[in-house]
């Protein structure tokens, strides 16, 4: 990596103009006295790359900085010492950014589509070239997780990650349970909000959840895992029945990025779970977003925080340029993002979960001993059975021990085809207890 | 800093075999093959510095670490390359420290009350020196909070800081909180328990919570901020009543280390407070601890974990060695302890608080307008006056807007003299709103 010698300016380029980086670049400017101090150089934006030059910006109106737009980005990156990638998508960006890395520029990227595809080549090309990736912006906004998971935790063991990493499923979540809205109306409220997008499917299908969830989980066993190794199951089949009763119950419904070290191997998945009321990720409300980490020495770990926005992930990005701006100016460099330990990815099938089954059943004796009874057959263990409140109907709660994904989808299919049980209402993983 | 080859090992030496000190020497025994394959080259256990040698250790037992049991704790330092410090106190540890980073050593504490007393003077000899300085594990014991408030924040600007750190105050205020216990039962209990000293006063009285809020502060604001700086007051003071009124009104009370800049400089106070139960710090049950930083560009965010602990102190205490034996390794070095905005530190009558008076008053025609005109008169503004349930009496809960803390007591003085009013019950202040 070339050092300039210390005080010389350093050339930023930023790829990308919209919400997030029009705050990074203003935040370039307007502290730029600080960010000298504590990199210990200037820290100069060379230019800003994106699609139509000539299109005025709002958000730069009266900075100056509109005289920075380029349509060059390739030109922009091999003239520059640190390359902010913030434009989002695969192509142009993994292009750009391996370019950089190539010309041997340090780069910080907050791109999650890309690194859950393909974060393996770029974290491998930066490695190579001895520059600095960091990308802390790319899970869960502002939050410090991707630093604590790195460096904080290097001498210890990840368990088990749970994660509530998409703000918008939260938000809707939050407001069902706290409205008793139905699903669908908190959605379109969403979008009124401009919580939500116009086609929401990313957010409540789990999919932008499921990539956060790819880079924490390889990140945090030190393993590839890529999008395509993430179960994802999204909020969409939920009613407000299901919220209602989970907070008559003490319960949450969220909807978690689940990463855990089983004994043979990774797994991770994206699914609505129940969550006790007392755990701190029920305490996660509106559009915020949490991580939980259970190490090995450590304990139990939670960084919680904002996930999105321009400022929240403009000031994680510029975290990030410091780091590796410090390292141009001082020596050194940042952690490798290494998959030493490679551990086998596992289907989610391999994940041992337990499941809180909702039952309607006709009200007569006998029927708890049927219901308990083709469970046991199924290897499948009850940890509690309880009486839900109901008029006329009988209902009943069963929650089961840990137990596999084949065994309990096998258990509910056969409870379906007990003469006594009317309905099965709901069935939802249950996690944090 | 000298470099040894890379891949040729790194003399560590342990000062201290306490519960911390155990749990790092038999990690670094127990994870050397991983640790190795994190820094880049094997690291060396070269010495255990202890008063005592030849008393037998239980957690040693059996490991073989007991023949690196030394008395010569100078001689151990200056032959290593990283100095790991767990015995707490101000001498030796503070004089053994010097003598290492002078020796070209990167050096690793977890000493709060040396930090808080004299850190400044070890950070600047670091600098000096050119070695690294780390002490994750001295603040909020396993909770990742002074790497991501020097590192991830480096581009923004933390103005508050809400901090539980202090797991004995929290386990008591919990406990009251849930059985309605006297303050005096509960801190038996966690006597008997093991999670209050026999002599908890360093605990209850607020200055264990003062260390950590001064080490907080300091970095939070790149100013010396010194323990004598710290505001204090402790739990001592708080009833039953206090704890189940707070609870009926959707509240609870922590006890905070609270850190914010204010327009002309830095405040550090530590005092209980009523905290709103929706608020993501009333969810902090237990011995847990948790650091809620509200930053300019960021917003809110918060760090949870377990803040004491043998084995989660290590697990700090590793992530630390790891970074800087890295640093060791492949060149570069952690951030420095700077203080180069250097604010002024103002004492805590410079911080605007809210407060909540519970006031048994008269039940007759005409009080609240008395108290109402008192609280006026001295240029308070009142947020909300609230009648709490009562029998016979009449009870008032006046909550009032920000205003300094001798406008507040000298409002407190007047109230207790009018006439209608029987008894000022309570004074608590009020955060997080």
């Amino acid at each position: 990596m070339s050092r300039p010698p210390a005080g010389s300016p350093l050339r930023v380029a930023l790829l990308g103009c919209g919400v997030v980086g029009t705050e990074v670049a203003r935040l370039l400017q307007s502290q730029s006295t600080e960010l000298a101090a504590r990199v210990g150089a200037p820290l100069e934006l060379a230019g800003i790359a994106v699609r139509d030059a000539s299109r005025p910006r709002e958000g730069l109106e009266g900075t100056g900085l509109d005289a920075l737009l380029t349509e060059d980005g390739e030109g922009l990156v091999r003239r520059a010492d640190i390359v902010i990638e913030v434009m989002g998508g695969i192509e142009p960006a993994r292009g750009l950014l391996l370019a950089a890395i190539e010309s041997g520029a340090s780069v910080i990227t907050a791109n999650k589509a890309l690194l859950a595809q393909d974060g393996p080549t770029l974290y491998a090309a930066a490695d190579a070239a001895g520059v600095d990736i960091y990308f802390e912006a790319a899970v869960a906004g502002a939050i410090p997780i991707v630093r604590p998971v790195r460096e904080s935790l290097a001498g210890d063991h990840v368990e088990r990650i749970l994660g509530i990493v998409n703000g918008t499923t939260n938000y809707v979540l939050d407001r069902m349970a706290s409205e008793g809205l139905d699903l669908d109306v908190v959605v379109k409220e969403a979008q009124r909000l401009g919580y939500a997008e116009a086609d929401p499917s990313a957010d409540v299908d789990g999919h932008d959840a499921a990539a956060k969830a790819a880079i924490l989980a390889s990140l945090a066993f030190h393993t590839r895992v890529r999008l395509e190794d993430v179960a994802v199951e999204g909020i969409m089949g939920l009613t407000a029945q299901d919220i209602a009763w989970a907070k008559a119950n003490d319960q949450v419904v969220k909807l978690l990025a689940i990463a855990e070290r089983t004994e043979d191997g990774v797994v991770v998945r994206v699914h609505p779970a129940l969550v006790p009321a007392a755990h701190p990720l029920a305490g996660v409300h509106g559009a915020f977003n949490a991580v939980f980490v259970e190490a090995r020495s450590a304990g139990e770990l939670m960084f919680y925080g904002r996930g999105a926005g321009g400022e929240p992930t403009a000031s994680a990005v510029l975290g990030d340029v410091v780091s590796a701006a410090r390292h141009r100016v001082l020596g050194g460099k940042g952690p490798v993002e290494s998959s030493y330990a490679q551990l086998p990815v596992l289907p989610a099938s391999h994940a041992l979960t337990r499941v809180q089954i909702r039952l309607d059943v006709q009200d007569r004796p006998g029927v708890l001993a049927k219901v308990a009874a083709v469970v046991a057959e199924h290897g499948v263990s009850i940890e509690a059975v309880r009486q839900a409140p109901g008029d006329g109907v009988a209902h009943l709660v069963v929650t089961t021990h840990a137990a596999s994904q084949e065994a309990l989808d096998a258990t509910v299919e056969a409870i379906r085809g007990i003469d006594v049980v009317d309905t099965v209402v709901s069935v939802l993983r249950v996690e944090g207890f």
